[in-house]
């Protein structure tokens, strides 16, 4: 066990509410853990010690809605879409095909360069899903390469219904002996309920499985259409429903009133020329809100939190605290981590170390200056990563 | 003089019109300037060799409009903006008071350090603007840092009418004094014809006084409303007219009938909350289009040309291909540097060797990936710079 002390930070966001923001900052890390945090003048010495330069800092990125298990390449449909033609869900199928085709080490090689690029932009907390497997051995092999690189699994066997397989069939599959398989990987189980998809008492079936050997639920919903995704999620007490991009007043009405977090993937929604979702109207109703990646090769190939946290300032008309606050603790909250020993998305005595230094005084510049690479250094999980 | 055979271009966009876009392909540079271009197979041994394992490459960036010479932070003035405060023209003349208060070395670092950070997102070829001067001693000192690390320098004595200073007073010393002190050191003229900053009259004063020294014309208009920039722009024959946000029918066909490009700055949309540029309607107009970062601390501050790539494509329309061929050829077009020994924002036998290789297949992954960092490598007049 090795204490190390970063000092010199200029600005340190912590996310507590009682530590809120500090000017002239230091954090102390032993081993995984935070184990202080406060004025730099008041550090006592560690074992280690690094200056950061008078840089801002914050909580590493909590990036809650990854699917990295992926092979195969669906450049072509993003030209084809950025000439005019709309998304749809049907391309999933063209990347279950090529992930059932590819290897354990091709699948392992892909989500290692993801998630080694997501860090590299300050991502220290990733949630990553199944869902381009669809047969028992596919689905729990995806599970088992999640759970080997990312801190969070979810069972997305219900992405979609596989081509030459019938609804009700597959559902039987999922809810039995797919769910079997992966029950030991995965924390969560999620369903993609959306036109082209799972309509509700398919997804509510998929949840409900999901819910008695008390695994924890997620809805993808409302990506396409307003429709059933989110009432199903509240009802259900879903940790998240991710997209919401087509929300009625209803919809916002129970979210707000709600432990369910909308979860936001602004890039997902400009890479599918999708009107960006109404995060405002969301904070503004009382709902609480993350943000996060959507990485996955079809609708929202990148693992840039920054760029996320960007579009939601400049144009979904969040404050940067707001979006930056949403991209950490708001991911923590979605994956129902962020308290107690280990929390992740806040920066206090024992919570994880994952520390964020940026090459910028203030995390202002994640939106003044959007596309620039600010990430200055990384520790994660109390290790000094990028 | 040494040659570099630069070999493994998985996919090598070339902007040439004969040599188009090639498969496998190689590139040698000798000293500053590409010597051959063709498939990898065919190339000749150099001097040394770099296999770039299959990415895609394509010339440098060509960043046509940037205000570099700067000290202060408007750090709080993005932040009420996007808290709502509109943006206006009135917040340069506080990068100004900073601006005069600085040392030489001060606002040599800031310009040194802006273009590192342009290089490694792989700009090469980069203009920069004077002013944040506004008195004959702080332009001439601010072209002068501009012409040490820039390769274009632009004099805009005519950004605003200082504070305490009539208008007439000022375009005096602008198009007398303050011309003859800066006319060795720039290649262009620019005024800022806006609202708030110089009428139609004052900016053809400025353009008129610029012409008969023999420098070359730019505009600055069409910003924050529509109005006379882009007429006086095609009038006068500037090379380029910047921003063009807000365009009527007769400002497109008339740019659509010039030799005038129309220079893009969607970071400075976006971060002004402006709607994004019309670069669709400009296109299918039969206009030329650049894409330029606008960088500067109150309207852009970024340097990444890959984020306007990304902008123009996801959200304004333009394919991928139309995207890249702006922020390269077109900026060179913008700055008349597109042609003959040396030309920029091209590869062909001839050119300045300028490339930029990615950390990806295709140029696609430029709009495909938003955020992520894709520059792996960069040559600029020949050096490895990156």
């Amino acid at each position: 066990m090795t204490t190390t002390l970063i000092t010199g930070i200029g600005e340190l966001t912590t996310n507590d509410d009682e530590l809120g923001r500090l000017s002239d900052a230091a954090v102390v890390i032993d081993d995984s853990r935070i184990a202080w945090v406060g004025p730099a003048g008041h550090a006592e010495p560690a074992d280690a010690r690094v200056d950061v330069g008078g840089r801002a800092a914050l909580p590493g990125w909590v990036d809650s809605h990854t699917h990295l298990v992926f092979a195969g390449d669906r450049t072509a449909e993003f030209e084809a879409r950025m000439a005019g033609q709309p998304y749809s869900a049907g391309g999933i199928a063209r990347t279950v095909e090529a992930t059932r085709a590819a290897s354990d080490d091709e699948l392992a090689a892909t989500v290692r360069r993801l998630v080694r690029e997501a860090v590299s932009q300050g991502t220290t907390y990733l949630e990553t899903k199944t869902g381009y497997g669809l047969t028992v051995a596919d689905e729990a092999r995806s599970a088992r390469i999640a759970a080997e690189h990312a801190d969070e699994v979810t069972f997305l066997g219900a992405h979609i219904v596989p081509p030459d397989t019938g609804a009700d069939d597959y559902l039987a599959t999922v809810t039995g002996p797919m769910l079997d398989a992966v029950a030991p990987l995965v924390r969560w189980v999620d369903v993609f309920c959306e036109s082209g998809a799972f309509d509700a008492a398919q997804s509510e079936r998929v949840l409900r499985a999901a819910a008695e050997r008390g695994l924890g639920l997620r809805v993808h919903g409302n990506q396409l259409a307003e429709g059933p995704g989110v009432e199903l999620a509240v009802r259900l007490g879903a940790a998240s429903v991710d997209h919401c991009t087509y929300l009625s007043d209803a919809d916002v009405d129970a979210l707000a009133g709600s432990d369910t977090v909308a979860t936001l993937l602004p890039a997902c929604d400009l890479s599918t020329r999708q009107p960006l979702a109404p995060a405002r109207r969301l904070l503004d109703a009382g709902a609480v809100i993350a943000l996060a990646s959507n990485a996955n090769p079809g609708s929202s190939y990148t693992t840039s939190m920054a760029f996320c946290v960007a579009t939601a300032v400049l144009q979904q008309r969040l404050s940067v605290d707001e979006a930056v606050w949403a991209a950490t603790r708001g991911g923590a909250k979605a994956l129902r981590a962020d308290t107690g020993d280990g929390a992740v998305g806040v920066l206090r005595p024992g919570a994880r170390a994952d520390l964020h230094v940026l090459d910028a005084p203030s995390v202002t510049h994640l939106a003044y200056r959007p596309g620039v690479p600010l990430t200055a250094a990384v520790w994660r999980n109390g290790v000094r990563d990028f």
